[in-house]
């Protein structure tokens, strides 16, 4: 089953659940694959971050700024490219690790809701990732991303949470709930999500789901 | 096996492997804990960095200062506790994850090689810990720390870098190689050590180092 040849991208959005990128998540999705036998690339925008909080208070702190692809490089122990120079075609998959920074640097849906655009650079790398037919993975709030990927009529899940499902409905999508030890495939658009931190109790319990999630992915590549 | 009301404290230092924590480590280290049945709580020094790197390009930003307890809240998802307020009563074993961290805050070994320091609060909770008997873990450089804890004697491994290990020596400690799948215990005074991204050429094999360390701290508690 192992093809070591493939290479998965790994988006992130910064280094920490409450600014960026949701940690725990963002390395069990590296793990996953690695155990998986596929290879990773990280990428993420070269942009500024929309705030930065202090993650022992809760905080935000006020006048500090940080650079996305900067703070994305920790996770990634350096080795991360610009998603803005990255080939689609280098790819085999896409995954969205989950954290804040899914709806505030890689779009604005954490102020805009279901009027949300997605960043730039970010948008014209999966969209083409996605007009390739390429599988897709999006964990925790990074399914909020999808309807203006892939458009309306895909089935995702954000876990169970009321609001946040009926706002993602209006965007054109089909919430399904889903429990944190597994995965919603969107057959046709080959599109995973799991709630992972949405719902997850332990770290144990965002590993599950984010393991399926993984083997799903590269089952569709 | 599982005894699920010892809790383990694991000790950060930061948020990137250049100046703090390496995050791989750390969320292993929590992924390992928590499939074991224990439970953790991760502690830190309420001081500030010795130095931020940008880890996107590896070079020291000049002028920029971050807190040790606050970067490693992003790791612990806000739940962290300043180690100077921390009881060593209420832990049954502890876990050092490495990265840079561990030799720029938690010590000055970075600088002061053989003539280095453990950080005072650091210190006094790990002491107190050692004299208890209680079992502690050590990733990557963080077995540096062991000499000024545990005084010399003490059998523990930081890979196989002769540089690093003739360091340690001199300090008073047994340096052992040993491979990255691997840990060294020192039985006599539960002290377990394993190289992680000392020699890890990839996450997985970090992984499994770190499950082999957790799993005899835990069968030393």
């Amino acid at each position: 089953m192992s093809q070591p040849h493939r290479t998965i991208a790994v988006i992130l959005s910064g280094c920490g659940v409450q600014d960026g990128s949701e940690i725990h998540e963002a390395v069990l999705t590296l793990l996953a694959l690695d155990r998986a036998g596929a290879s990773y690339q990280c990428l993420a925008p070269n942009i500024p971050q929309t705030r930065v909080v202090n993650h022992a208070t809760g905080a935000e702190v006020s006048g500090e700024t940080r650079n996305v692809l900067q703070e994305s490089a920790r996770i990634a122990r350096g080795q991360i490219l610009d998603i803005a120079q990255a080939q689609p075609a280098d790819y085999a998959a896409m995954i969205f690790p989950g954290g804040f920074g899914a709806a505030l640097n890689l779009s604005d849906f954490g102020s805009k809701q279901d009027q949300c655009q997605v960043e730039p650079s970010v948008l014209e790398f999966a969209e083409v990732m996605a007009a390739s037919g390429k599988p897709a993975g999006f964990i925790c709030i990074a399914p909020a991303l999808i309807p203006r990927i892939y458009g309306s009529g895909i089935k995702l899940t954000i876990g169970n949470d009321p609001d946040t499902a009926q706002t993602l409905e209006k965007m054109g999508v089909v919430h399904v709930e889903c429990p944190v030890t597994n995965c919603i495939v969107d057959k046709q658009r080959k599109v995973v999500s799991t709630p992972a931190y949405m719902l997850a109790q332990s770290i144990q319990e965002a590993a599950a789901g984010i393991e399926q999630l993984v083997q799903k992915v590269l089952a569709l590549c």
